[in-house]
């Protein structure tokens, strides 16, 4: 656990403990109102596994693992040599770069916000627009768009062949193969590694798993609010959220700040017009370290955030005191953040590109 | 030990086996000429502490050294928030960024190689020209550099304090200090976790330290050829390197390729015209992982910089042969790379400014 979970954890214990044994809502925290929550809350939500060893399907060796780190954290994927996916994906920042969007190659900017890496192996399909059904696949991704990571596709698999060092590497991670430097094994190495970035252990997870202390009187009543306007009717299950798209103003049209015309969410993906302003809903887990918000990172501050949401998907004027709880209750959804070594990177060989300037 | 260390002292080790007795000198590997070599040797260099923690003067806390690991890993000491110390000094990389120069600020790059990280805490002085004493002194520089990370002076601290999670982290580095948070002691702890970036254990460190097969015939060639031909004039000491000025052409006027008119070197910081093309002896330490080479990273083969330097710093023509063994004993500086964490950072507050993107 980190030193900022821990001082968390620290904090949150002593709010539990200044609340004592009744909350401000006149309920005690193991009282029978507090025990229904608890059951509602584990009808709507799960606890994420206490490691990555844990998760269901998950059998990649430590071999694989540590590839994909080093691919994860490798420049030379791009052509600037300059940029890596932990350029945008920073896992000490709750895995994003914590900019509305993010600077790529030529110092380009995209128009939609990194998601997280953090437990993105929960969601049911990956970018905002679910145009990749996979980690796998998603790695496939920025490597070759130019205004990201700007390496040519055919380029990719020359250039990691030029580094000696990955042959071995590639040779251990995919025992048996006769020639394992492939894209799609660079794309499964990266993902391999991704899945390992989960958050265990939230505060959420600990009362999940029947804790009820585990979150404060003001998180349960943030809790209640956001299962009773109606939040976690998108944003459930392991990952709340990650698991459906929806309109972006389902309820009513969000201001054009929020939803700037240009973007036409899955729309462009599948060419239906009920796709229009359609997108992921996003995992929110460890949103209080992920700011700033929604597929455009239009918003800084989660309390906004959330009372844009309640009107534009659910119609619901939030007052900002309920609005707080909502986020307090999201403060619970910090995990223990991801354990992970600075990969040491192999030398570059005599046929290993240059970087590409411009 | 990394796996790529492992792998090239499993490399090393079967080739000083098929060696066997007599190396292609005809000297036995533990006869009186290479006794004599070692002890040569000894005279010139010193093997490095097993551990930075023995490293003399040596005394930052746990809790400093990890401050100073979030601070360098930390993007939003730029005024982008895309930048940190380790986007050109890459822990993964050799503790450079392997580009002939840096990218910075607006994809602007300057004119000098960022230097290597690892050892550099036995630099004399740092930056290429010198301009400042140590390690505290250098940290201050990159991130208000309008080409580099480029964040107003003025605005360091300020950033800093707006991000909650950092003050606990500087009350403990800083223990007993009323408002820790100051530029100086940024700068403090960013020096006291480089000073833990150290690279023991090379196998010319092994050799240092008494073990005569840490090298292989070639090395030990290379060695003698590094010493005879007068590399070790400059190239010495613990860091091989590191420890003078030298004017880049002491001999003969290198190609203006390598030795660019425009570039005064440290007469830039002196104004004295003995100083002008006189540049920091890099350390040799890990340069097989640090390519390109010289100040301005304009030559990317080892064997090409060797013979460049032999003849602008010594008028000497090297063969091809011989410039091979003073890179193969130039390999058997790679020592053991740091073993760090990627720091988990303390999200931003309500008063922490917006990443800055023109």
């Amino acid at each position: 656990m980190s030193k900022f979970a821990t001082a968390g954890l620290i904090a949150l214990a002593l709010a539990v403990s200044a609340c004592g044994k009744a909350g401000s809502d006149g309920q005690s925290a193991t009282g029978p109102a507090s025990e229904e929550l608890m059951k509602a809350a584990r009808e709507q939500f799960k606890a994420l596994p206490a490691s990555y060893k844990e998760v269901e399907g998950f059998s990649a060796s430590q071999d694989l693992i540590d590839l994909g780190a080093m691919l994860y954290h490798d420049p030379r994927l791009s052509g600037s040599h300059a940029l890596s996916c932990a350029s945008c994906h920073n896992i000490g920042l709750g895995g994003g770069d914590n900019a509305s969007t993010s600077i790529g190659h030529n110092w380009q900017q995209g128009g939609r916000n990194a998601p997280t890496v953090l437990n993105a192996t929960f969601n049911f399909a990956q970018f905002w627009d679910g145009r990749a059904k996979d980690l796998v696949e998603q790695a496939g991704g920025p490597m070759v768009n130019p205004i990201e990571m700007d390496s040519p596709k055919e380029h990719i698999v020359e250039q990691i062949k030029s580094i000696p060092g990955y042959a071995a590497a590639f040779a251990k991670a995919f025992p048996g193969q006769k020639d394992p430097i492939t894209l799609e094994n660079i794309q499964k190495s990266i993902a391999a590694f991704e899945a390992t970035l989960i958050t265990p252990n939230a505060p959420f997870d600990q009362y999940l798993n029947g804790k009820p202390g585990a979150l404060d009187q003001t998180q349960k009543a943030g809790l209640k609010l956001f299962v009773d306007t109606g939040c976690a009717s998108c944003h459930n299950g392991m990952n709340v959220g990650g698991s459906m798209y929806a309109k972006f103003g389902m309820a009513s049209d969000p201001d054009p700040k929020y939803r700037p015309p240009g973007d036409k969410g899955r729309m462009a993906v599948t060419n239906q017009a009920s796709d229009l302003y359609s997108y992921k809903v996003p995992t929110l887990r460890n949103v209080a370290l992920t700011a700033p918000y929604f597929h455009n990172g239009s918003v800084w501050d989660l309390r906004e955030a959330v009372k844009v949401m309640a009107k534009a998907q659910l119609g619901k004027d939030l007052s900002d005191g309920d609005a707080d709880k909502i986020v307090a209750f999201l403060g619970s959804l910090t995990g223990d953040q991801p354990d992970v070594r600075v990969p040491i990177l192999p030398a570059s060989g005599p046929n290993t590109t240059r970087p590409m300037r411009n």
